[in-house]
């Protein structure tokens, strides 16, 4: 790389007061306990095993980051599988448990080829798998002699898995499917580990057994050679090419041509056909899956808080560090001032702060509501039930409430992810023209954060399942056969109340905040249900309406947990009284920032009147930036990114955010390694060092 | 590259029906005139010129795109520079006047590392510099004997250019400038063409004579031999690294040691050190640099319209090919529908397609305001005047109009660069998945745009400008000092009617929309007048409203522009009266769905109640995007970008969108040439084609 600069550079300081002191003055200015508030959110034990992994990849050159910036997508393909091989092998000399793994795999900061192997493939066979398949497919797997993917996605068809083309037919002569696509769009498109790393495939297939379609299912397909890793025949496979971002992971294509797999290779577990009598047999209890995306949705709700908190973290220690400008109102000859001291960057970063912990709050509550019904519908409802399993009342009740988790699942998967993507975006703005910077550290989270907008269903096909379940659930409360839950309850108790009115006092009372969310979920579901029912509008003409619908009662379940993580004995067990107050603000300015930024509809609603949307705008909200200011950067410190981690010039520990990018800048970017010739006349001429020729 | 597909993959087409037979359809339901659509736009001659010039471009290799979006940084940046020299040659061998070259330059696609060079730093010289200058640089630089840059941007210093740190110290001894950097902040930073191409940079340095600082001023300084092109002593310069988008653009950074350069270096048009008496003299018309920056904005607005309608231009013929699910009431069976039926898809993306007329046409008027009022200014009032120049009344009034001009555009840059910025983002998503697809196109041009965010004044700090005009422009109208702009007479027609209320008809009267538009503005204005004078309130405080009211403001002026555009005699004699119809179409639903989306202070302002919000959101906007939706593929081929501009799969004029994906990814994906070894141990025995071992 390039020589260190001269002397009387190397001699330069950056203009002072320095990064350093300016983060020192704002932790010294700050009560927060930085360090109980980091066990509150992650435990200690997370804490102590994130130390230990990430040194283990500091000195490992194999994780090395300097080159992730300016690498093309090649170079950085084959290191990402070099470090995806590194972490197995870590996994195995450590001994490390599949919670270490995962932990381990989302610290590199960045997809491995390997990644699709190591959760969808491997829980798919898991929990779709007989026993003989597992034995067969996946102890195999788990000691990576099969590499996998799981292909569901085709070239045509992504939410709508019934549209799928690619065909699996039963042949009953040699008692084989027949895997086939029958068109260019049944292309399986965007799998993760499959363009260049997977030999093997989860393919999901529409089950054909005597000309009859029995809907997509599940088919381990071999599809490259275990000795060669080439293709097989009549097998097309390969990456679908560069994306805005996930460049490391070899998303791939898959095509077949009339391709047979034996009986066993039907993952077997729920559905089957019978080789004897070649009839399918029913799913068991098709509710389990159900059950696993509601999973996967509360994870991505936490990851939410967590990949935005990264950004905040990063635009907050950078807006404490960097000054423009001196207040208008300040007097002449003041020095600039640090511009998280701006009202115009307190508003755009602090509530996104807030969100960070509402979203990791309301996490958390949904991934423990799942884990304590799951148990529920496990348990037997009295001893003599033991053998005989939980009792219909219990199941009735675990399904009713599995039901509306499903439902706010999709729901806040949307508006958590919406909400992570988009701010991350406001965090690269907020730190001005280098936030454009690749060192800045946030393009990158954000560009690789994209795709889970759109997996595990798109945002805004999501918010239809709510507003359809919300519909559902407004009848039956009309029909006075509310369910027994939180959705239910808040509807009943808009109708109880509705002609008394609102009044809800959102300034003063945080109770009230949670009420008056739930209130316009209430409204806005019985004006649509109005316009459903009683109109007979299109469901069509009603999506827009849908979509606000989900998006207000998403808001409403954030508000609620957050409002109930910070009042709960447990935090109160955790942190002091002083800190608990100011997890208070954080809920209050989450929630009234949301509010004042949707004030037509609370207004509309009768939640609140436009004197308190004013009076939150203009004296509640701006009162709660100044009184979390001063807490801003501990507050990020709290989420304990290390440096490494973050990769982030602008969003060091320390402050020293100029010196990190001049020396990135001159010492590690490979472009300056290059010698222009600037000249468009007599090309080449230079790289001998020769003297340029007169024109 | 990699071998063609076997027969049977080469076989297989996309499942029916076609894309290219759907927009077929699109294009023969609408009887849009596209090409007299297209005239109105760009006129006749750009349109040839543009066909001129992209098909030198597609027979020239130097601009092949194919590897673009696999390449790393140092690959792009070289191919860029010999994009540029290509240009450059092009420019000589075809005599391109300046306008054909930068039209050329803008259809490359992406920038060349002497986009600066032929922009800032040629402008520069030739307006800043004495004929001396440029027969000593300008002359040569034109030759590109001398390849420059302006650097003007500190790594401390954005914004706020009086806080720049480089200094200028007149040395009276020798007669020279002494050029210092005097810590590391002050190093140049982001500064196009500097990084590795420029020999020269036209540097922004605080002037300081006899120990006194008279603020920002620009020198002409060598940077780097111009045999060699290794960079001069006491100079340390390089680029800065690889950022989120802009990869093929070398910005460089820049420190001073000392460093001498001659009196003449010193651009001296308007300001000049006296060599005799070492005395600065003053600038003589500071008001020209002005009327550059509204010129420059003004562009920007123009520009903004012509970057977003790329992305529409992709997502619209794109959601007309994709079709997914079938319509929740359609009849069982229905085929799947095309997503650009869905509500939820044209409530993102028509609006959108609406914005990019009314930012065009809104850049078209202020730049032909700009200009008519420059014209004004040089003109004499009166013949026997025609020695004298323009009359003090010519002067002043034109000092006035340039003034509003001024503000205006720095509020409508804000707001255009927003909507194309943030429009870019909204397009990618409504294309799904394949949105997120490198060869979608879209993610390029976002992150290549995303910087006019930040520059030419940063979009959050350009609102305070506006902002304080607004107020100012207020206290005149109360004082009964009403300026002859449209900014005051809105002001005073506000005033005028303020006790009778509004009572527009917004959903019937187009120029009511306009007036609620303009209420709105002044309504805010009043506000945070009141705020600000009587309240006392701090400016700090404040941000968050002057943003609010620059952003209602900015929205009042394209509204206005647009629906001045659509109703001139001037459009009127270029298309029917069926597409002026359906130009008005577009205006109401730019308009309304702003209204709608900002509906909080509309209300609150009094320009409509709330049944009108209610009305137009469930029923005028919902009628246009049924009455647009059959003319969306020909409003948007109308913008006539080439295929090989918009390089994007998805976005093809012809609609054979999965096969090119599918081209791409299978034939021209760098990446399907590397084998991959899959398993963690064993590592590279696959290379030579040997048999993997057992574990």
């Amino acid at each position: 790389m390039a020589p260190p600069p001269p002397s009387w550079v190397q001699a330069l300081k950056p203009a002072g007061p320095q990064g350093s002191e300016l983060l020192q003055k704002e932790r010294a200015q700050s009560n927060v306990p930085v360090d109980k508030l980091a066990e509150l959110i992650h435990s200690k034990p997370v804490l102590e095993r994130q130390q230990k992994i990430v040194s283990l990849f500091k000195s490992d050159p194999v994780f090395d980051k300097k080159q992730n910036y300016s690498m093309g997508r090649v170079e950085r393909i084959q290191r990402a599988l070099a470090k995806g091989k590194r972490l197995q092998q870590l996994a195995v000399q450590n001994k490390w448990s599949a919670e270490e793994y995962y932990a381990a795999s989302d610290l590199i900061g960045e997809p491995t080829p390997y990644a699709l192997h190591a959760t969808m493939f491997l829980v798919t066979l898991r929990e779709q798998g007989t026993p003989e398949q597992h034995k067969l497919f996946l102890q195999r797997a788990e000691k990576y002699e099969i590499v996998g993917c799981y292909a569901q996605t085709e070239l045509g068809h992504g939410s709508n898995v019934r549209g799928l083309e690619t065909t699996a037919t039963w042949s009953p002569e040699d008692k084989t499917f027949i895997i086939n696509s029958p068109s260019l769009t049944a292309s399986k498109w965007w799998i993760g580990s499959l363009g260049r790393t997977a030999n093997h495939a989860v393919v999901m297939a529409q089950l054909i057994i005597d000309g009859k379609p029995y809907g997509p299912h599940p088919f381990v397909v071999q599809i490259r050679d275990m000795e060669t890793h080439q293709p097989l025949e009549n097998v097309y496979v390969g990456d679908i090419g560069p994306k805005f971002g996930y460049n490391t992971m070899d998303n791939g294509f898959l095509l077949f041509n009339n391709y047979k797999i034996p009986h066993v290779n039907m993952l077997a577990r729920f559905a089957k056909v019978d080789p004897a009598t070649n009839k399918y047999l029913r799913p068991a209890n098709p509710t389990l899956i159900y059950g696993t995306m509601t999973w996967v949705r509360s994870s991505i709700v936490l990851q939410a808080g967590s990949v935005l908190a990264k950004g905040v973290t990063i635009a907050t220690r950078y807006c404490a560090v960097r000054r423009q400008f001196s207040d208008q109102d300040a007097p002449k000859n003041a020095g600039e001032t640090q511009v998280l001291n701006y009202k115009m960057v307190q508003v755009r970063l602090l509530p996104l702060l807030a969100a960070t912990y509402a979203l990791h709050f309301t996490g958390r509550g949904m991934m423990a509501l799942y884990e304590k019904n799951q148990a529920r519908m496990k348990a037997p409802a009295s001893a003599d039930q033991e053998k005989r399993g939980p009792g219909p009342e219990a199941l009735r009740a675990g399904a009713d409430l599995l039901a509306d988790l499903h439902a706010t699942s999709c729901g806040l998967k949307a508006l958590a992810s919406t909400t992570a993507g988009e701010g991350l975006e406001v965090c690269r703005r907020a730190c001005g023209g280098h936030g454009y910077s690749s060192y800045s550290g946030i393009g990158s989270w954000y560009a690789d954060y994209l795709p889970t907008l759109t997996w595990e269903g798109d945002n805004y096909m999501l918010t239809q399942q709510v507003a359809r379940y919300l519909l559902k659930s407004a009848r039956a409360v009309l029909a006075g056969k509310a369910g027994d839950n939180d959705t239910s309850r808040i509807l009943q108790s808009f109708l109880d109340r509705r002609e008394k009115g609102a009044s809800f006092d959102v300034l003063e009372v945080d109770e009230d905040i949670v009420a008056a969310f739930a209130w316009r979920t209430a409204y806005l579901t019985f004006e649509a249900l109005k316009q459903r029912d009683v109109e007979k509008r299109s469901w069509n003409s009603l999506l827009v309406d849908f979509y606000r619908l989900s998006t207000a009662h998403s808001q409403y379940l954030v508000v609620k947990n957050f409002y109930d993580a910070v009042s709960s004995p447990d935090t109160a067990a955790k942190v002091d009284p002083q800190t608990i107050t100011l997890l208070h603000k954080l809920f209050r300015l989450y929630a009234l920032h949301t509010l004042e930024q949707q004030a037509a509809d609370f207004f509309t609603s009768g939640a609140v009147t436009t004197r308190q949307i004013t009076l939150t705008r203009n004296k509640a909200v701006m009162k709660l930036l100044d009184e979390i200011r001063p807490h801003a950067v501990s507050l990020v410190d709290a989420w304990k990114f290390p440096d490494w981690v973050l990769d982030s010039s602008l969003g060091r520990e320390d402050g020293d955010v100029y010196r990190d990018l001049f020396h990135r800048a001159s010492q590690e970017n490979p472009v300056n390694d290059l010698i222009f010739d600037p000249y468009p006349w007599n090309q080449n001429v230079l790289k001998n060092g020769a003297a340029r020729s007169k024109l």
